[in-house]
């Protein structure tokens, strides 16, 4: 096991999770994984907002105090030497009870926090992605979409096709062939002076940095952003194809399978935006 | 945590498991609960040829031959002092390497086995299910279909609703409103003679009891049993229903929401069989 990371669990620090725990045994939880410069939190609000809702789905007891106080803790230790840039992935797991998927009545949930070191410049913008497009589809649970839940072996198989495919992105599509994501992030295309983005009805996560495209970067610099179905033919037609997550910010895409698309000059504007919100 | 279980990490008794995992963070791995009698374990080859099918899917090393050796130490070490009825639930993770989805190149698994003692008499018919319909829909994803992987959001919300409703068990559906299983186990319902069950394509988990029903204990009777696309008026019209999972072998069902069936002769004829192979 090469990374290198420290965990705390309960603000306290640990190496290993006691047992039995439910993301074990089920993957009964939610995550949320934050960019850290120089120990500092970037958009811990947004990325609270959305752990929120992932709780109130889940029906997990709102526990968003413990985890505001044990981001503290940690990030109170690691501010003493800080890397210039972490993740910093917290994972609220619920408590264990007795055997079987009933969930317990009263049990606490438990709150990891795992920091692992980024060796990447995350202030400089990313080379645009080669990206194809994942033979898994993702399955349509509107009950589950947009929460950032501990199911992700469809990410997982994804993943696994990028890599051997030496790709850095891949594009997910649902059952029906519908644009939803790419693996870790949402995407975004550039179509007739605006940008359009999956509307994560039936799957996908409603990321922190997708919400910020729409709602701050994308307006200040006069750009609308729709949310609509998009389908493999609407994103060959883009003019750019971008995609953003939590590490990256937003990154321009150059090539998806056959479409290849040379100008980024909308996702740069939108990574200058990015650049004056971090902290 | 009122649970009384035992733990043990690659053939090691622990009670926790090192960090990071990718079970905690993403699900990834697969799982089978095996019943355990006197501390002999129950159709072994059966839950080792599913396991096989869960890894061959997840691109997961081939572990067979250590899972083999773990069982063996594991239940070398309780038949010194063998509950009469215990669960042991075998779980295999995927080794874990960097951060993020991209599965580790050579990392080997990790086998987790916890054995969990069972009050209940496994040998003695249980009481008819008293049902209702899971609100939660299951969602299509063929890739993942039939192999028991460790993503059961959609298993536990269902079983938060039939604890709350004070359910034995909750039918589930899937996103066309077709009948899957229940939350945990097989359905299968008697129609003019013969057993139907659905044919679980796009989602559900093919049990290791389904597969004896299908293959050994039906045909015993002189039944057949066809894999079938099921509508809850099927379901309605059935003279009789039952589940099937590995703690209960075969269980009658007495009402599913405002459907009541009075007959178990075939759950019962069925049990008897289950009885015979319980070493």
């Amino acid at each position: 096991m090469s990374r290198q990371s420290a965990f705390w669990l309960n603000g306290t620090p640990t190496t290993a999770l006691p047992l039995p725990s439910r993301a074990v045994e089920f993957g009964d939880g939610v995550f949320e994984t934050l960019l850290l410069h120089r120990g500092e939190i970037q958009f811990l609000d947004l990325h609270l907002e959305r752990l929120a809702q992932g709780l109130a789905v889940l029906a997990l007891p709102d526990c968003l105090a413990a985890v505001r106080q044990h981001i503290d803790t940690v990030s109170g230790t690691i501010t003493q030497r800080p890397p210039q840039w972490a993740a910093l992935r917290l994972t609220v797991i619920r408590g264990a009870g007795e055997r079987g998927y009933a969930p317990a009545a009263n049990a606490e949930p438990d709150i990891l926090i795992t920091v692992t070191e980024i060796q990447r410049n995350c202030a400089a913008l990313s080379s645009a992605a080669t990206m194809g497009t994942a033979d898994i589809r993702l399955a349509r649970q509107p009950a589950l979409a947009r929460i950032k839940h501990l199911n992700r072996l469809e990410q997982v198989i994804a993943a696994a096709q990028a890599q051997s495919n030496h790709l850095d992105e891949c594009l997910m599509l649902d059952q029906d062939g519908q644009v939803v994501s790419v693996i870790a992030g949402n995407v975004f295309l550039l179509s007739e002076g605006e940008l359009l983005t999956p509307a994560l009805v039936n799957c996908g996560v409603a990321g922190t940095r997708r919400r910020l495209v729409i709602e701050k970067w994308a307006p200040a610099l006069g750009l609308g952003v729709r949310e609509v179905q998009l389908s493999m033919s609407d994103l060959g037609a883009a003019a750019e194809v971008f995609y953003s997550n939590s590490l990256h910010g937003v990154r321009p895409v150059s090539r998806i399978g056959n479409h290849v698309w040379g100008d980024h000059t909308v996702c740069a504007a939108l990574f200058q935006q990015y650049l004056e919100d971090i902290a």
